[in-house]
């Protein structure tokens, strides 16, 4: 559902702690192998390095202090930055479905993103709740606070309803790919749909 | 939420092997009875039509090699040829909240063919996921490979979700209606609510 | 995600019967005595002062005659009303995120609504379906008619998918509150992130 003459642009989304570096690892790996060659790029990124071209910022703790209507201008410019990539190569886009805040599930792809990004597919990738929690508790590096699994199941329930929202706004595919323990093959064979 | 001088334009969406039909046939037929003729058209029927008299395709397997630009621009223009039929007779269109492709779910409803189809109502028809599986199994000349029960619930929460996404960008209502085993009048009761 | 010199606006949603009111009022007082004076405004009410100040209506029941566009029209100018209202201090929207007719579920929010209302938060009060159908059987005033608990589950899914969707749209934050049992406080402390 791209506009002609571009390549591929794929969202992938998952929670933190999903395993979604290592799914997107070994599927860029095989499809690399297949002469597809992916670009990646982390969605956060993009908007820090239109910022500090426009001098709106200097380092990342900055873009939040931003005011909103300028949050939002970078983050639009950032999906045409985006856009303008897939006409050289294939692009893997990183970022969230929906990010947690203490003001609630901020959509990390609302209109004016979409408008500029028109991806092809959002891909979600998902684990169990209980799946998810063992695996932040084991990475106490970046996971300090234990979350209720109460608390991470409402989170992937909003990203799944986000992701249908955006679809129905750009007509991109959802793929739901479930990273469950021990199936780490089963997810990438998924991926591998989404990025071939 | 229609424009003026138009009939009602209700759309009926359900998983494969939920009975839609058997539904949409008990319901029309009793409306009929009292004096409200639907016309029933198939979204993909009508995209067939409207990509033939545009001499893009000559059969059913042409649209989807179409470039995906002009599989928008025949799918926006399907939803403008129904709302047309509208002005005559209220309108039933048979499709999907979404597809599931290899690349995903696909929304049947985005947002290009809301803005010219306006519907005022859309059907979710639902059965649980078992019974989904066992009207499945009966019917093998449609069903040759069997989905997983949890394949089947992500199916019918991506498709909720969707229709509470369309619902957002026209303001139709969405209705959702239970087929359970035995309980087919029911179906069809509920179902003469979105149609009288 | 506001437009610029324009203060909070907080859209509250609950299914009746969840102690929507009782977390407002609580949360509102406390904001009050740090010094931030919200103004709480019902749509429903913006909506009717709308029509009659344009001679549509004289009373409530009115609106739900309009004509399907004059509705929309009134629904949007109550929304630009509230905008209005937004320049001078916060506001908390007391609405639906979904509305149960028998036609389905009615989005309260929107398209052309969130274009004018521009919401920060859209706040989402939760109950387990068990509570909410105990709650609605001690105040047989407001609730006549019991509702089985898969149908206020339902309306608890409409409610949380359509809040994704308006989020979608607008780029509002939607935060989920759980008002539990004797979890009232806590339901507060939730509501005061939204509000502060």
């Amino acid at each position: 559902m791209a506009a002609h003459n571009r390549f591929k642009v794929v969202v992938v989304t998952g929670l933190p702690g999903v395993g979604k570096s290592t799914v997107m690892k070994g599927s860029i790996e095989q499809v690399r192998q297949e002469g597809i060659q992916y670009q990646v790029v982390n969605y956060g990124d993009v908007m820090l390095n239109v910022a500090k071209e426009r001098k709106l910022v200097e380092h990342r703790d900055g873009l939040r202090k931003l005011p909103a209507k300028v949050q939002r201008d970078v983050q639009r410019m950032a999906g045409k930055s985006i856009a303008i990539m897939a006409e050289t190569n294939p692009i893997i886009v990183d970022t969230h479905s929906v990010i947690k805040t203490p003001e609630g599930f901020l959509p990390g792809l609302p209109k004016w993103v979409l408008d500029e990004l028109q991806p092809n597919v959002i891909v979600l990738i998902e684990a169990d709740p209980e799946e998810i929690a063992r695996r932040r508790a084991k990475d106490q590096t970046r996971f300090r606070d234990a979350e209720s699994l109460e608390s991470i199941q409402e989170h992937i329930v909003a990203s799944r309803a986000a992701a249908m929202a955006y679809a129905a706004l750009c007509g991109a595919t959802v793929k739901i790919i479930k990273n469950n323990d021990g199936k780490i093959d089963e997810a990438i064979q998924q991926m591998l749909m989404a990025l071939r």
